[in-house]
């Protein structure tokens, strides 16, 4: 299992990845699930992957070798909005589901790989999709200010309550390390080390990017104080009365 | 699908169930899934049920009809012990299971009622089960203070985090009810009225006994209060320094 959440705020955009692949409990390790395309002054791409790491890592490998290979236009590092960055990577996918798709279909497997991808290119505003398996793709917009993928039940709770669109990024941080440290605490599939970038909205260049493994002091002093503040709103919450 | 929660703390034992039961989204009805059987004096005990209503409500209807038939000693109002009480439970959930099972599977369905039992009895402590559809049941013990069952991710962070056995009884009310409220606002097929129970210790009565239906005004003070509270928690948590 994976867990992967995109935000979309006025102030910029926040974008986050475990890192744990798994096949059964006593096969796992890490791998990094989070790809930054940047061109400085032009442009910032982030790819969150989910599913079978094989089909996201021949995605990634396909857009790359594309930059190398294809009119720049036509790739990541040229196409013209984000819109057209989804529709790249939605192709990457399907050629890879076209090449892989009918053997992995003989072991009853599919594939399914998907994508948070999230991103601003100059001329136009910061934009979140979804990319689902099938290549087809959500945008968010006002009502839906974030997607996640994965083991999504456990840190929805948080997000829901605290962010808005109009929640600061630095509040915003703190909320979705805290929605990671709800699934870790629930879901062995979803583990460290946590990659966190925040993007700050017109900047068009990655300035704060963070990775969180195991008995990071920083996020240890989060989570503690979030379980003691936490437990400081029960105790002032209304009382029922019987 | 269901959301029932049963608690067991030094203090006493809170037990809550929703109401909703579906069977697709245009076949949706409001059922009680809690039901408690009282000796006042000597006995409290509650049944929180999940899984197909059939099975649950012919589980409860054999448990009452034997209370009139048995022999007292041989029923839910004169078994010794609450481990003698989840073997009653079980050993009705298999009568029911031997005798609708084949059908089901005829449709391709299972028989899959499940319960969370908890109470005291005269003579022994507070005790809580989880009784699984095949009849069989684990107990709560120091490390594992409650159950739940039904859709359980997105209200068990906020659980794991304030509740010990420590947790005194009116915070933990609290908190089970902002698990509720976490559930029902990402998963419509858990609805109000919520039914709730706190039973204190060694009263062998129940005193403390509510409903909430939608637009219930403390639990809409009480779940604004914790949105409010949980946005303060997050302005005061410790920055990340990029």
């Amino acid at each position: 299992m994976t867990y992967c959440i995109g935000v979309l705020l006025d102030e910029g955009m926040i974008l986050a990845s475990d890192s744990r692949t798994n096949a059964g409990v006593d096969n796992f390790a890490k791998f990094c699930k989070m790809t930054v395309f940047e061109q400085p002054g032009d442009r910032v791409i982030a790819l969150l992957s989910s599913g079978n790491l094989a089909g996201t890592q021949a995605v990634i490998g396909v857009l790359r070798q594309r930059m190398a290979a294809e009119p720049v236009t036509e790739t990541l590092l040229g196409a013209r909005t984000m819109f057209d960055v989804a529709m790249l990577v939605a192709d990457a996918m399907r050629d890879i589901e076209q090449r892989d798709g009918k053997y992995l279909q003989e072991s009853d497997l599919s594939f399914n790989a998907s994508f948070i991808v999230g991103g601003q290119i100059r001329g136009e505003g910061m934009r979140l999709f979804r990319i689902y398996a099938e290549g087809n793709f959500i945008e968010a917009g006002v009502e839906t200010t974030y997607f996640q993928t994965g083991e999504t039940k456990y840190g929805k709770p948080v997000i829901d309550r605290v962010i808005t669109r109009g929640t600061q990024l630095a509040d915003a941080t703190k909320c979705v390390l805290v929605s990671f440290d709800s699934t870790m605490r629930s879901n062995l599939s979803v583990g460290m080390p946590i990659d966190l970038i925040c993007y700050e909205r017109d900047r068009f260049e990655l300035t704060r990017r963070r990775r969180f493994d195991d008995g990071d002091a920083y996020f240890t002093s989060l989570t503690d104080a979030w379980i003691e503040g936490t437990r400081q709103v029960f105790r002032l919450l209304p009382e029922l009365s019987w």
